[in-house]
């Protein structure tokens, strides 16, 4: 069945590279106001697609202040089939800076197998594949192995403010047994890759003040707090010298790397010389993980911006009262974001002197880690595609950073996501000259049709709880 | 001889104060082209004053590219008198930010006894007794009792980059056995102070790198060295918790604080409670020290401004490649500022780990620590004269800033120097609503006669190395 829409796929090959084009013709950068003309026609062509294809329902999701989604079901599959959310996001970066980019951002262009275009990467490349295969299933079959809620946000790209409002208001029209995310993933390429979850996030910034006001250091010299020296010496407690993180209670519930993690970890070999190379940096971190360990089965605390005195053009011979500084905590499984914020917090209390006072911000929220379970029906069904496809048993990996999507919908929703994107982490997603390659819209136009067929294998009971 | 002098002072009090406030109108401000007019003026105003009051070989004084000194000198004491250079500036700090002020800062105001405008206290108010305490003695006595050569500064506010160019050229003009400055001192008020040294200077400023470029803190945090962690670590190992500069090598030639040295300082006491509750800032510096001590006697390395990664508003989840701090050492005497700045760099160097690089900008020059000498006649003249007319014998103190002319001048013209200016540390120079005493301006309209006077009993010889 899925070798018909495959080949559907590839006789529609020009028409779909073409609505993939258009799509990126609209420049729906969501950040900036100046655009909400490119996110109205982004939006509007999504609905005139997902109308034109068959969905039912089909119509934009809003919360106040917020971008809205576009939506569209088909549930012609039947109660006993599985319910899938396909997730995309319609907005991108802003192209800036513009200088920098090879062939205008907004007028897609292509040049040796590659798309260049900003949002070509992420995430409309993978989002037009998702679209597409439902698309081919509804002309060819009549109707899609599962039942299908195509979900297209339109501020991911700025955090997401508004998604938990959309979803709590609208948690019937959302529900599903599982989310198939065409953001994140990396299913193109050789090698049978599945990724399975990602590091989760919590933040910190806070002041310290040494003074009720900066004073000439030629005058307090010696005999002052300087604010900068003391900021120096509590950010030096986080970490030893080998980067292992040294605040207590900051592991609380952190899942051990056992032997099955470190193995599943080495599924996927690195080459830690050249991981080093790319960034022109030598080894470093805790000396008991591999890279691939330390970036995605380790928990960190990263200071993203640290600043205080002053800091233009030649001297100026002050003493600060005052420094600053932003952190940010990776969290792996079982650390909750709260507890190792306050960990952190607690840390940071315990080793200022007498002397200094600490402002925390809050920033509100936080994500948890996310792994999708290693018996969960959507790994099976991936996997067991890449496996027939790639050959040989997929490599199962991480991301470092955080996809809160993931886990904003397992909290809110109890579904579970798995990213079978098709952008390659090479393609310049954020940065000038984004682009996406042909071969991968190709293989995703046909690993998608496969995988929601191996789904359609299943019932809707092997996706809840027995 | 002197009571002549200083009743003249006292019968002509209207008209110099007169001529005090007409300098202050000029907006001399000189680091700030916009005011060149004002430059001029003050320029213009004191070249017909010198020249009015009988001076000989009234002129500019030029260096390529810097601000003209106003020179004149009256030499009809004889050899065997001592030729005293008397040091002023005529340039101002910028009056920014002009809403603060309670009057325009250009417009000296008169309220409770005392001059509001910017310049009155530094150092146009000293600067102007010290022309007057001239003009009385030709005046009145139709000559000085030690040979006198003015040199008021236009540069002072700006660092004095021409400076040394411009003593160079001039050397045999500018000759003279000890230099009077009405720049710094604190002469005014009831306690008899004697300022007689400041500490040095020596700044350094770094970059430190540990990878070429910034990176996604989420896929690479953990095995990527932060450049803001690394800044930290170097940072806190400069001092101890006491704040002790723990830098190897770093006090070589520093001279150690002797018993005589604490009498020194005791001679001024300090209310150390008071000294940190202005600050708001609870007790803090080597315990081994009094406050006094530890701000004029004992070196220091502050850093001035610390910087890297994120500062902007929200955040970012960047693992920072670079970060930066400038740091000044404020020196004791002994110490050289060139060997203090390369202890500093290779402590810092030392504590780099491997993978951490080290890009120093130095700042060129740095000024050695000064101290009149104890048996040095200018000391013992002002000495004489505040014991007479304060009671008492005077306290012995040191500024813990720097007042670069003093070194320049022992330096590259073997003269020392005496600060017996009339401004108070209370009067806000550099800041908004900057004021002088008219106290001050009467009591310097005494002081300064008495003390020309006294060196006036003195001989050239008494200056000269024997």
């Amino acid at each position: 069945m899925s070798e018909r829409v495959i080949t559907r796929l590839l006789e529609q090959r020009e028409a779909i590279l073409e609505r993939l084009l258009t799509l990126i013709r609209f420049p729906s950068v969501s950040t900036d106001a100046a655009f909400a003309e490119g996110m109205r026609g982004a939006r509007e062509f999504l609905l005139a697609r997902l109308r034109a294809i068959g969905l039912e329902d089909v119509r934009l999701l809003d919360a106040p202040g917020g971008q809205p989604a576009v939506f569209g079901a088909w549930t012609g599959a039947g109660p006993d089939k599985p319910t899938i959310m396909i997730y995309g996001h319609y907005d991108v970066q802003p192209a800036d800076p513009l200088e920098l980019w090879h062939s205008p951002p907004f007028e897609p262009t292509i040049r040796d197998g590659r798309i260049y275009a900003r949002g070509a990467s992420d995430v409309k490349g993978s989002t037009t594949i998702a679209i597409e295969t439902v698309a081919a299933f509804l002309a060819v079959e009549g109707g899609c192995p599962v039942n299908v809620k195509v979900f297209l946000e339109g501020e991911e790209e700025v955090g997401s403010p508004s998604l938990p409002a959309l979803i709590e208001a609208n948690r019937d029209l959302l529900a599903a047994d599982a989310m198939l995310s065409a953001d994140g993933g990396g299913a193109a390429g050789k090698a049978p890759v599945l990724n399975i979850g990602c590091r989760g996030i919590a933040s910190l910034q806070f002041s310290l003040r040494t003074a009720s006001k900066d004073a000439h250091s030629g005058k307090v010299g010696g005999a002052l707090r300087n604010a900068l020296h003391e900021m120096a010496r509590l950010i030096a407690t986080l970490h030893d010298e080998q980067g292992r993180v040294m605040v207590e209670g900051f592991e609380a519930g952190a899942t051990p790397v056992t032997n099955a993690l470190r193995m599943e970890a080495a599924s996927l070999p690195l080459d830690e010389a050249a991981w080093y190379a790319q960034f022109g940096a030598t080894p470093f971190g805790d000396p008991a993980y591999t890279v691939r360990e330390r970036t995605t089965l380790r928990p960190t605390v990263e200071v993203n911006g640290m600043w205080g005195g002053y800091t233009g053009e030649g001297g100026k011979t002050v003493t600060p009262a005052e420094a600053h500084a932003k952190l940010t905590m990776r969290l792996v499984p079982g650390q909750d974001p709260a507890a190792a914020q306050a960990a952190v917090k607690a840390h940071l209390e315990r080793h200022a002197p007498k002397g200094v006072a600490l402002d925390f911000q809050y920033r509100p929220g936080g994500t948890r880690a996310y792994t999708l379970g290693a018996d969960h029906p959507l790994r099976a069904a991936a996997a067991a595609v890449l496996r027939r496809e790639k050959g040989g048993e997929p490599a199962v990996t991480r991301l470092g950073g955080t996809v809160p999507i993931t886990t904003m919908f397992q909290e809110r929703l109890g579904m579970d996501s798995l990213m079978f994107g098709l952008a390659s982490p090479d393609e310049d997603a954020h940065a000038p000259n984004e682009f996406f390659r042909l071969s991968s819209l190709d293989e995703g136009l046909r690993l998608w049709p496969l995988l929601l067929a191996e789904i359609g294998r299943m019932r809707a009971a092997d996706f809840r709880p027995r």
